[in-house]
């Protein structure tokens, strides 16, 4: 199952890992007395913290720092608005059913691994080494039945791998046929199943006492965000570009949960629309500060080519050569990078993947996921696309709600124009009652006929136009009727519909990987883990513990939590009377940065020793010092380095 | 519409306020494009911003104060809880359908409109005055007809009254004959209506793709916290008492929301269960600090006599006469009373009020609520009930789990009581297939029965026992059988169920009250409206003005802005073209407690103003000052009088 180094090179069991997680209560399986409910976990006091600081961070590095306008907005939703988003017809997995056990399966999942395994047994039977790809069978829910050692033609090896290959990308139909075609059953009792049907992700429900408001639980924070647009425009005083934000719960009934804390059924999610002008090439006034940071790319060429290789290149350089559409999106993608790092990510697990043209939504200009590695293989993380006017534009369509810029134009725009008069006091009595549809087809002639026209007026005083839905659709019109003449219109407004750059975050994905990147165990004792939380997002900052339960040292350990309180430093206080190595051994498995023992000495000179989580080193000075120095440290002021240098070191009372 | 005075003494104009709160989009309406959900609304930038330093403040002065252990608990829920929990059967209200028009009533809403609407035309007929109950007027959706002047019989007004008393405490049967009895309709349409029938609050949905997992939306955050209690009793390695606490979205599908953001379908809670053992008085160790504290408590005696005078009490002296049942309760209520002060709320708008007997749910033992007066009345904005060991205890028996505490006891608990002894080789013989049948009465045996079977046992030989469900219910022991002897049992473990303490605050109410609490306008323009929030958990701390749109100034509010994140001080920007006092007044409305000015001598020596909203007073001083003024007020080191005091005064550029 260990396919991803710590940062000691060590490998990461999983089934460690997992079970430590649990143990510490990072999370745990919703309504697990009641047998729980498969994609709900719940998160303890840790895990709720690391949840707390991580969306603390994330409004201080992206709200506070880019002056967003944060919106709370709510989950539920009425049906109208996810059939104009176009979720009510697509958000939607395929499914298959056994109709002898009930079962159900995901039906691209389901072709997935039974080719696979179909592979793995031919190779079995040509005698081959076969290969276990980790992230795949890591990803299983179920494991696969020992695969049969069976042949298969040198030509059906090729048609499985190429259906493999492309196998995001089938629809209901195409998953059908491949089904028949290859004739895949239910991996357990090898019964058949009925086709697939699209099953509709959301959360259904109803608003209200009589039932007739169908409503969704939303899958996403977005649509709330576009449906306020215009008075967030007028908040924000009708200034652009400007990007709204929101960190909140959304919900997607997953047909087969699995992979922990991966897919689960309702989720954190943190979603910035940033609303830019199409015009200008979408260019970001701070660019310049980010432009030689260096990022991680997967190409969508290169993917094409069946490779997975990354290219370093700083994101002036991606957006200068049109690999990243254009400034705003490049601009995302390092601040993206940069809070992930200060979350404790791994640099080099880390990469930014383009999104496939067929990936993409048909509206969208490009997008790129950062996806962090993990035991589970590249994991999604926060995806960053660029959706276009489409968002707004239906929504404007289907409520007639002006959700654009209107801005008055440095110059006014002079538009030389073909532009028709007509004399409506003799429409009337002329056309009757098809005077309307006269109007409306004269109205409606394009720049270029207009010219044409203008001049067979000229030359024959009268022309013909053709008017659909009335009797004789052929019309005439003499000069005493209409007039086309060459004009010069000024306009003083433009009015735009603002295109959407979407950076979207999956918080409890981002905590999982993050989780993976700093976890390691002490050399020779595997059995100790230890997360190396960043001060900043670790659940608790410091552990402090008394040498022993003796009485003396409680005013001690009183009097320093309410310092440590006043300085806004999380601490946790153990005086059990557990060894003080059990004791540091349990907040390292936690991630507490930090612990102060309090000992004899402590309370004949008040001085106290830091000791260093990842290092296990500690330094001893007064309280005082031992205080201010873990304020600059949590504050970002100093590192432990510093501090370890600049105090004296104590080798003392630690016993393991 | 005004009935409650803000801190100037004047009145609020809830029309004004409302409009203010809208345009300045502290919240708005949810999908109004879609024509807007009732009981549905999203937070605006402003409104977001509070809600996050309310909860935060909540967090410090809750969970990190007490060390509570935080969880984050899914909002989907499996029916299966709720059904123990009691929810699926009783967390409903009553409605009545017009069958022609559709419309649908809360039942005893309804009655209390027309019955209300009723006394008032009799009080018309008679010539008296009519006082309008503005509070009550306050809270209606619809305005009641204009109300006839039709005199009712002296003995009618007295039933109408003696039911208005008491419309709270009437279940459905009751609606029913009430609504028959007074022949009560529907009041636009005078329409019959269909009997009430029960309307359950839970939104339901359906998890999984099988449909065959029925689910709610929770409508609080408390049964995640039960359902954990095990693990969370673990984490707190075996420690009593403890609280758990949790922040998160609740869902109640109101019938006919009103009233703005206090009825509201979608909400956040913050709530705390806090664990106790249930014998020793429910002792809390920290009683003894807040003893002295006095608080506004309205008696359910008081209340019972038709009055509603709060008496101001200590909380030492409530809880020694018994009028608050245990420290633990009446430490929460101190608790919870130094949380809203902190927020701003008006110390003489909040009272503590007693559940009557009848409003508590039967397993509790007593519950106060803290309540706040708004233009709407007194409104229930926190909860603090002593739930006994109810939910631990359902939960336990309906799975299993051991959601107990267990512990060592100091001395061992010896216990002299009568024992059985059965001969089992010999019971299954005799007995066969009733063998487990007898030996279940048998051990079912009270301690007075065995007393007395002991001594027939000795007299006679034999006993009779009668045993339910077997074919001859008298069932004959003898001596060979049967052994009954007085003994001493030693017990060393000690197992009980915790009694929970709930304190449970609906945020999004108590976000409301507040802006009413500090809401006032200028003395003699009631357009300039005013919103006091504490610097603590104003959204922002800094509005940043230059004096004009002179490029001079922008080097020097780019730095400024800077140096104030840097101080974790949250800032804005206004460089537009409008004159200060309009850009000031603009940041009135929004709650924003200081304004920095740059003027052509902060270009020169870098001094600068600093503005305080409510008094508008300003000081001025060098840059440096003011930022480390600004920080300590932020902190709550300093207040803004201490500032004014010691730098010297400005009166310079404020213009109007």
């Amino acid at each position: 199952m260990a396919t991803v180094d710590t940062k000691t090179g060590q490998s990461v069991d999983r089934t460690v890992l997992d079970s430590m997680l649990r143990r510490r209560m990072f999370y745990t399986p919703s309504f697990e007395i009641y047998g729980g409910v498969s994609g709900l976990y719940d998160y303890g006091p840790p895990g709720c913290a690391l949840l707390a600081n991580m969306t603390d961070l994330w409004r201080k590095h992206f709200v506070l720092e880019e002056d967003m306008l944060e919106l709370d907005c709510t989950m539920l939703t009425p049906e109208e608005v996810f059939k104009t988003s176009g979720h009510v017809e697509k958000f939607a997995d395929w499914m298959c059913k056994d109709p002898k056990t009930g079962e159900i399966f995901r039906a691209d999942h389901l072709v997935e691994e039974v080719l696979e395994a179909r592979l793995k047994g031919d190779k079995e039977a040509r005698g081959q080494k076969v290969e276990v790809d980790e992230e795949k069978e890591a990803k299983k829910k179920r494991k696969a039945k020992a695969s049969k050692a069976v042949k298969l033609d040198d030509a059906l090896v090729q048609e499985y791998e190429e259906v493999l290959a492309q196998i995001d990308n089938y629809g209901g139909p195409e998953l059908e046929q491949l089904i028949a075609k290859y004739d895949i059953r239910n991996p357990t009792t090898e019964g058949n199943l009925l086709p697939p049907v699209a099953f509709n992700l959301m959360f259904q429900t109803s608003i209200g006492p009589s039932s007739n408001m169908p409503g969704y639980l939303r899958p996403e924070t977005a649509q709330g965000q576009f449906l306020n647009f215009q008075k967030l425009l007028e908040f924000n005083q009708q200034g652009m570009p400007f990007a709204s934000a929101s960190i909140g719960k959304s919900f997607r009934n997953e047909i087969s949960p699995r992979a922990g804390l991966l897919r689960v059924r309702e989720f954190l999610m943190a979603e910035i629309e940033h609303f830019v002008d199409p015009e200008g090439g979408k260019k970001h006034p701070r660019f310049a500060d980010v432009k030689d940071v260096e990022l991680s790319l997967l190409d969508r060429n290169v993917q094409l080519s069946g490779s997975t290789d990354t290219v370093q290149m700083t994101v002036g350089k991606a957006v200068e050569t049109g690999l990243v559409d254009n400034e705003t999106l490049g601009y995302f993608l390092v601040r993206i990078q940069s809070f992930l790092l200060k979350l404790g990510i791994d640099q080099s697990k880390l990469r930014f993947r383009q999104h496939m043209a067929n990936e993409m939504a048909h509206y969208a200009t490009d997008c790129w996921d950062a996806e962090l590695k993990t035991s589970y293989g590249w994991i999604e993380c926060v995806g960053c696309a660029d959706r276009s006017a489409y968002d707004l534009t239906v929504h404007k369509n289907k409520t007639g709600a002006p959700l654009v810029v209107r801005e008055t134009r440095p110059e006014p725009l002079r538009i030389e124009e073909w532009q028709v008069d007509i004399d409506k006091k003799k429409f009337g009595p002329r056309f009757k009652k098809d005077s309307k549809s006269v109007e409306a087809a004269v109205e409606a002639l394009s720049q270029e006929l207009r010219e044409k026209l203008s001049l067979d007026l000229d030359k024959n005083g009268k022309i013909e136009v053709e008017v659909e839905g009335i009797a004789t659709p052929t019309i005439e019109l003499d000069k005493d009727l209409i007039k086309i003449e060459k004009r010069t219109r000024v306009e003083n407004i433009r009015e735009y519909t603002p295109n959407v750059i979407e950076p979207s975050f999956g918080i409890g994905r981002i905590l999982y990987s993050m989780i993976e990147h700093v976890y390691w165990s002490r050399e020779g004792d595997e059995a100790r883990g230890v997360l190396s939380f960043p001060p900043a997002i670790a659940p608790t900052k410091v552990l402090l513990v008394p040498l022993s339960t003796h009485a003396s040292f409680k005013p001690l350990t009183q009097d320093l939590t309410s310092k440590l309180r006043r300085l806004g430093i999380s601490t946790r206080v153990d005086d059990s009377s557990a060894s003080i190595g059990k004791r540091y051994a349990r907040n390292d498995e936690l991630g507490t940065p930090f612990g102060i023992t309090v000992d004899f000495q402590s309370v004949k000179d008040s001085s106290i020793t830091l000791r260093d989580r990842d290092s296990t080193k500690q330094v001893r000075a007064s309280e005082d010092e031992i205080l201010q120095a873990l304020k600059s440290i949590v504050d970002g002021d100093e590192t432990w380095e510093d501090v370890r240098k600049r105090l004296p070191e104590f080798t003392g009372q630690e016993v393991e």
